[in-house]
């Protein structure tokens, strides 16, 4: 089958659209080649990771990154820069350690997962019971696992589209839940990660579990190791977390009003919190940038509808979604547009539009305008819209999403490892270009989401 | 240019040869071919770094690992398992941490340098200086950093023969005394490190120098980064270790006797000691588990001459080598060959044998056998023996090196990421092959190098 090279049916597309469409798709298209020159995104994330770091819910970081928030974006001209503030709950890593007591003392890299109970104060003991996979664990009769740290070491599978990560979430998320019930004392899992290296991964569990902490992937293969000795393994938990309800916590805003319909509203943002022990680049620093990045050269075109940036403050703990959804429902059926970018700093490789838009004007004009950008636009990939986006959506909001090469993420996601380093600038760059290009034809054009497709009611 | 297949000039070389040769080249071979489907080198370095796990010198492992030298020796039929004590100074980390206090508080990721001195209790604040390169820090005139902790950031390059980090390694080495007479109270540099993980990489500096830490590569730019924002950038840095110069350590001896000639010995080995981040997979278990496995296969076949296995106890602070050439110096003279495995478990790519070695039987015969290996026999290949045998080398004993390829070793080396996943079983498997097929054809033949070459006096 012969394929037509791009540029010719770019022309052909152009060429079939009405002159106003063709002036929004030359806006378009010249804002794309200016978003991947221009270096605002990166160094919204360089500030942000430099300045300011990890910044968990209910840290005094957390409000150096409020404060951040404001000042970048009045300094990047934003208007009607605010806070919106909110209280939910905030659990927070005490000093923690782990080892192998016998027969083998070695240490153990843990961090403690999000929500888990502490240890009482010394740790605690016991022998380890390891599974290699978390449906075996769950086979697990009630109360077997009396008195003993249930150990899983399932492997997280590598996909582009972030999918094994949701294969595996609830051996973090619900394991310590379904450890306490069976017995266990405490709960270890390998990190919920593709890396080889010996940094484990945070992330939040439910609550009501045990101390529950997540190893480095070397050190899960350990476990296995010496437990396939034969001989019974002793571990040795300590963690000294502490946890609160009503940590004060902020969604940062700013705007650039419309021209014509400034009510009209696309809402757009990443969250500001990140977990502790990286600086929080990937997750969601670079979100943040990109969001960011791409209004402020949306909004340089003064374009006819109001574009809105929020930095969430609380999306690893949850909460900041939540408050927002809260105070804005009178507002949602002003949305046009609403979406979050949290998938990291990898480029945008595929994309679905809202049913029934892609024969639109507006969207003609942005799917022209990033023909170059190599995305993939295919009806059938997925649209999730982002945590904190999640309360809109289901009032009724529009929503966007466009799918990030998720291939590397999870070597960094919730780890130490989550450095700016690991930013490739020329792909944060196209993530900007396409956001830039999806505001503006949207922004620009009168396209109505709830109208244009069957989905959006 | 046409090249001949491998195959066919393999063939040529043997067919050349007469009988007894003949005879030892296929012995050889079919060693090779057991050696690449043998498990032992795996099985050892697993058990090491299961069972042991870090072991520095100095430390209550490194007695531990002394014992599973001597059982593992044993268990594998070595004859003569002994330990040789000695006394070596050890330098032993304590509690350690580094930390932005400002303008951007932030937690550093670091590991203290061997041999470095403690920070008064409580630690030590001072604004940094940031040097780029080693050069540039090298140029400041002394006392021109008074009351500041240097802070060189410098990336090592990535190689396949590991010349990188000699071109580096005097800005950890050298660098800590450097700084002091330059006036500093700190030294901080980037890792010696060719990863972009989190995770800093110790290492022993030299006697005399001030406090001083290795910073994850993540930690460095984050410094550089800071930096470049033009406040004067302030670090607390706190470490409490502790230094004595008569830490009990041991060589783990094990042989398999000679046939016809056991007065005769070819010694090789590994270093059982490791730095204490890691697990000592890579270093250097894997050199301890390649010489050996290799010298049991060999072994297995009954050749004429000894062969030998030192286990040396510390390497990484220095000691060991000295240890051993001073008790054996008298044996020196009747050493065949000596040499340690200490560059990781990447595959042999290159090697030279000892100058007019080439030609003899017992050579011939050894490089047939490893033709299929994929081995590069190259006259200019370097020839650095190991650490551990300097002094026996010094003391004229002829030696070998086989070069491994260290372009990911920099990744791990004396970090925690030092774990037995990062090993290939393959590429382990094909330093054993290269070694058995090494230490048989010397064994069972009656190859002299002093005679054979120029360069062996």
């Amino acid at each position: 089958m012969r394929i037509l090279p791009f540029a010719a049916l770019a022309v052909a597309t152009l060429m079939a659209l009405p002159a106003a469409a063709q002036d929004l798709t030359a806006r378009a298209s010249a804002l794309r080649d200016k978003a991947l020159a221009d270096t605002t995104g990166w160094d919204v994330v360089d500030s942000l990771t430099t300045e300011v770091g990890a910044r968990p819910v209910g840290s005094p970081a957390a409000q150096r990154a409020r404060d951040w928030g404001v000042a970048k974006l009045k300094a990047l001209g934003f208007e009607n820069v605010h806070v919106e503030a909110f209280t939910t709950p905030a659990w927070s890593r005490g000093a923690e350690s782990a080892e192998v007591v016998g027969p083998f003392p070695q240490t153990l890299h843990i961090l403690g997962l999000g929500r888990s109970s502490p240890t009482p104060a010394g740790g605690l003991t016991a022998p380890i019971a390891v599974f290699h996979t978390y449906r075996e664990f769950l086979a697990q009769p009630a109360g077997s696992l009396a008195g003993k740290i249930a150990v899983v070491t399932e492997k997280m599978i590598r996909t582009q589209d972030g999918s094994g990560y949701g294969a595996i979430n609830a051996m973090r998320t619900q394991g310590p839940v379904e450890a306490a019930k069976r017995g266990a004392v405490g709960y270890l899992i390998r990190s919920l990660s593709t890396d080889d290296t010996r940094l484990p991964h945070a992330g939040s569990a439910n609550a009501g579990g045990i101390p529950a902490a997540a190893l480095s992937t070397p050190d899960a293969e350990l476990l296995d190791h010496m437990s396939a000795r034969g001989q019974p393994v002793t571990v040795r938990l300590a963690m000294a977390s502490t946890y609160r309800t009503d940590a004060a916590a902020w969604n940062v805003v700013g705007e650039i009003r419309g021209r014509e319909a400034p009510d009209e509203v696309l809402v757009v943002g990443g969250h500001l919190d990140s977990w502790d022990p990286g600086t929080g680049a990937i997750d969601d620093g670079a979100g943040v940038a990109i969001a960011t990045a791409a209004a402020k050269l949306a909004g340089g075109l003064h374009p006819r509808r109001t574009l809105r940036v929020v930095m969430w403050g609380s999306e690893e703990q949850g909460g900041s979604g939540e408050a927002y959804g809260a105070a804005h429902k009178a507002e949602v059926g002003k949305m046009v547009v609403v979406g979050e970018s949290d998938l990291g700093a990898g480029r945008i490789w595929n994309l679905s539009l809202p049913k029934g838009s892609a024969g639109t004007p507006a969207m003609k004009a942005f799917l022209t305008a990033i023909g170059p950008l190599k995305v993939i636009v295919n009806a059938t990939a997925p649209r999730f819209g982002g945590s904190d986006v999640e309360g809109l959506i289901a009032a009724g909001a529009p929503f966007v999403d466009f799918n990030q090469d998720a291939s590397r993420y999870f070597d960094l996601h919730h780890a130490a490892d989550d450095t700016l380093d690991k930013i490739d600038p020329a792909e944060l760059a196209q993530n900007v270009a396409v956001w830039a290009a999806f505001l503006y034809t949207v922004a620009d054009s009168d396209i109505d989401f709830r109208k244009a497709g069957a989905e959006a009611k």
